[in-house]
């Protein structure tokens, strides 16, 4: 088997996966960046439509020199790429020389009918990458529904919240909404809306709720505005000991959801 | 009041300042670097021991102008810098316009003896240090008596593991210890050694400990070493009910935490 090896940093195909580390180039092509064995393997594994792949023999080595023959055999165009190349793509520090432009997909919110007991997860404004990834990932992790990404927050498929999920975002339907859009959906599906708010609600551990939930995470600066506080069924609130104000978005959303999720 | 303005980034405190950015430097000067409203007023509220400040009053806003006032009047020097020393010195992408050099003050394994019910929290060769941050603030926010970074750890006072504690550093008493210390520790004070795994253990909210206990959070890629896990008193493990095979290490050692701490 003879390979073309891309060199050049400018090639056609290079450009296409670099320029899907920025939301301009996500939304021309309607795809996202994924890089490494761990996020590659789940995007196989969901069978995640895939829209071409990169490799660079150089760079393999453990799970990622494992997985590159299953791109180079996809239905999908597999470029391969020297070192440079790929160096010229990838958005990690240490590329590990698998790469997939993977499709952008979303659900729309209309789409999700949350049966008795499922929990789908809200984030509101969240401004940090890593912090949406992280919160993708707990709401897989603990079988959430869904997740619905509220407002002006962070991208689903920057590379850093990519990179976060660990995977999940290949699992898990995302759906974005307007403020408005999510409480009227909830409405309409009786579904229960729990807001995590920094003081005044009940501790989680003693909400139980049997219908189908929203739980509402704020953004890392603000929280949720007021009104939607006030607008929600049941606030919850984890208790304070000590003497820092608050938990980190991700964290304080990840332990409302562990409790929720039971 | 006629102040003189440090203008070169070669300037000896620029460099006393900048060096804390780095291990190296922290080992010389015994101090970390602390910069930003938030993070400078938890130091100040905590009277913690302040070695040096910086002030910078073009890029004073908001929260560090209000603050700034009381670096120039404590009891440490206080160099008043311009935009271009102080952004020389500063860890941030968009300094604040204050900065601390914040006495690294940890406290001996052995000074910490646990009363009844109380938390201390141990992390296993963690690496990330966002992810220490995280797991500082969240032991503080619960109320935990301590927290230790055992073994191979990423450095409690990195500039980033600071800024992720929200200013929880300046609360929790910090120690560090080698694997085998921390386990005669835990025998010696009759301490209860839980370890978080990612299989096998009971669920956190079964867990009941009446004795004062150690939770040990593994780290991001091994988790914890299975001799540990099979030398502790308990293992608790998060229920899975997704397809990604496990949680951010922050974020389930502070849902495990949150449990325990209760």
């Amino acid at each position: 088997m003879s390979l073309e090896v891309i060199d050049s940093p400018r090639n056609q195909h290079v450009r296409f996966f670099r320029s899907l580390q920025r939301p301009k180039g996500r939304r021309e092509h309607g795809a996202f960046l994924a890089e490494g064995a761990r996020l590659i393997g789940e995007a196989l594994q969901a069978h995640w439509p895939i829209k071409a792949a990169a490799v660079c023999e150089e760079l393999l080595g453990g799970a990622a020199a494992e997985l590159a023959p299953r791109l180079s055999q996809g239905p999908w165009p597999c470029w391969h790429m020297s070192e440079r190349a790929f160096g010229a793509l990838s958005a990690e520090e240490t590329p590990q020389g698998v790469a997939i432009a993977a499709e952008a997909r979303l659900v729309p919110l209309s789409s999700l009918s949350p049966q008795t007991s499922e929990l789908t997860v809200g984030v509101w404004e969240l401004r940090d990458p890593g912090n949406l990834g992280t919160v993708v990932r707990t709401a897989e992790f603990f079988g959430c529904r869904a997740m619905v990404a509220i407002g002006d927050c962070v991208d689903f498929f920057d590379p850093k919240t990519v990179r976060a999920t660990a995977g999940a975002v290949f699992h898990l339907p995302l759906a974005l909404a307007a403020p408005d859009e999510v409480l009227a959906w909830a409405r309409e599906h009786d579904v229960v809306v729990v807001a995590a708010t920094a003081s005044g609600g009940e501790p989680p551990e003693q909400v139980s709720v049997q219908r189908p939930a929203l739980l509402l995470i704020g953004s890392e600066a603000h929280g949720l505005p007021s009104e939607v506080e006030a607008a929600a069924d049941l606030r919850v609130t984890l208790p304070r000991r000590g003497k820092v104000e608050s938990l980190n978005a991700a964290v304080a959303g990840a332990i409302c959801l562990s409790y929720l999720a039971r």
